[in-house]
């Protein structure tokens, strides 16, 4: 459907997230005027999740009584695989019944709003650096710590995509040659070490099971020993996967985000000392480890820029 | 100093090695007309191998009745890392007294040729990736496994460098959290697995003092137990190696060179089992492993294929 691109003043933005859908409307210079948040019906199948996008996406341009055609496009991030030239996504691991749906073309006809789905994590890093912590470095790799670890490469100034737009399986990096088995099909990848689920079993078996991973950033800030142990061994396995993955790429930087980042020093300066200790010189003293700065709007902000991308192109 | 582009009609390519010093003639097709080869003098300082450089172009030029004003530019890879914007030599691993070596002016300065410095590696992949196995590929990952363990990368179709030209660096991706030390200051690093070094003292230990890489190679592909055993090790180390990276980059191909890659099926069949069963399955299903179609001479390619690069810049 081509748009009137005189009448349309904004952009909408979607992240599809396994806990929550958030929507937002952006203006074209990708300020956020307004945005709306719901629980995933992770359980009720397929078309209920895509059923409640649908509605929020109404829900917030009636409230502020925009039509459809003030939407120059949409874009949309999904926590898994998407075969970007297809505009479809592969499968989600952590929201059932997802499996090859073309979900640009099903909002597209549910809506009429153009729209382009990519990958979460490759629209954080998007976000990150056009206007967040990789801004103005040619060379980044924007971490997410959350469920799944995961990466956007930017590669010269460029969204890295690989053959299959599945370049940036970080989580992925075998940390050893045996090890846990991963669903993947690997063994001792980082994301068995590092994924949230594992870190809360090693933050439970040390500091309790009423812990939470705010409480074991919130004890180790405190000075909490046990607190203090418990991030130091989380940030040497990450920190030995970025110090390979430095040598392999020299990236000017390495953005680290998701819900995991928020426990701040006790992780980051893990991470900075194994980089320094176990990268190469030239590599190890090149790359900074810097948080992300968009926080959890950065899937937001990127699903934004890349529906952007899309009327553009 | 500025040449007449019409008298041009050769390029010089230089292969300086730990091993060799091999020096090229090319036409401007990048077709050889000639060639020279000689030990490279390590242990007689830094000074005696620029000497032995210079004598070897001027003895081919000299033989072939050229001039140097017949010469478009000349192509130096080195086995160590470069800063390719400022043309110089950081150090060379294997060759002492190279630290900060500004050699491409050096060149320039004693034959009145231009010249490009660069990894040889990268040059590798250059010559790989224009005339050989990667041919045709976007995304691609040029191995090449001898003294050390290292690669060019070619992205989105062209040879990625990173921050300070030091992309590339597989061979210190570790393999394990802990392992043996690694002169690069890491631990575990794949070089220590799969290095020439690593290799025939454990070929040594498998199968007796007197055992080479290439006699394992034809025991093993004679049948001898012990033999295919030590290969499937070896392919089990840069496999695990190769997945992660697969993960991570996506690439539609591995190009496999060096002295270690003659060893053929025992080494190959071992990658690829490897990278299927260890990598994500749409990476794993992409990726096709291959054998370096331009052998021992990859490098004076590149060094050619680098140094009319520079020409046309």
């Amino acid at each position: 459907m081509k748009k009137n691109l005189k009448s349309a003043r904004f952009i909408v933005a979607i992240d599809l997230g396994g806990t929550n859908i958030k929507v937002a409307l952006f203006s074209l210079g990708f300020k956020m005027r307004d945005r709306l948040s719901c629980p995933t019906p992770v359980l009720h199948g397929r078309q209920a999740v895509i059923v409640a996008v649908l509605e929020m996406v109404a829900g917030l341009l009636s409230r502020r009584k925009i039509s459809a055609g003030s939407i120059s496009a949409a874009g949309i991030g999904v926590p898994g695989p998407v075969d970007f030239d297809r505009q479809v996504v592969h499968f989600l691991p952590n929201i059932p019944g997802w499996r090859n749906v073309p979900l640009s073309s099903v909002f597209t006809s549910a809506c009429g709003i153009p729209c382009v789905v990519d990958n979460d994590a490759k629209m954080m890093a998007l976000a990150e650096y056009t206007l967040g912590a990789a801004k103005g470095s040619r060379n980044a790799v924007c971490l997410t710590l959350g469920t799944g670890v995961g990466a956007g490469l930017i590669i010269e100034g460029k969204l890295y995509r690989g053959a299959d737009n599945a370049a940036g399986e970080i989580g992925h990096l075998p940390l050893n040659e045996n090890g846990p088995a991963c669903p993947c099909g690997g063994k001792a990848c980082l994301e068995r070490y590092a994924g949230n689920g594992a870190l809360l079993k090693e933050a439970r078996a040390a500091l309790g099971a009423s812990i939470t991973l705010e409480k074991a950033s919130a004890l180790a800030a405190g000075g909490n020993r046990k607190a203090l142990r418990f991030w130091r061994t989380a940030s040497t396995h990450i920190g030995i996967a970025l110090a390979g993955l430095s040598n392999v790429l020299n990236p000017d930087v390495i953005v680290v985000g998701g819900g995991v980042s928020s426990a701040g020093r006790p992780l980051f300066d893990g991470l900075k000392e194994n980089l320094l200790r176990r990268a190469m010189p030239v590599q190890g003293r090149r790359v900074k480890v810097v948080r992300a700065a968009l926080g959890s709007d950065a899937g937001l902000i990127g699903a934004a820029l890349a529906a952007a991308g899309r009327t553009r192109a």
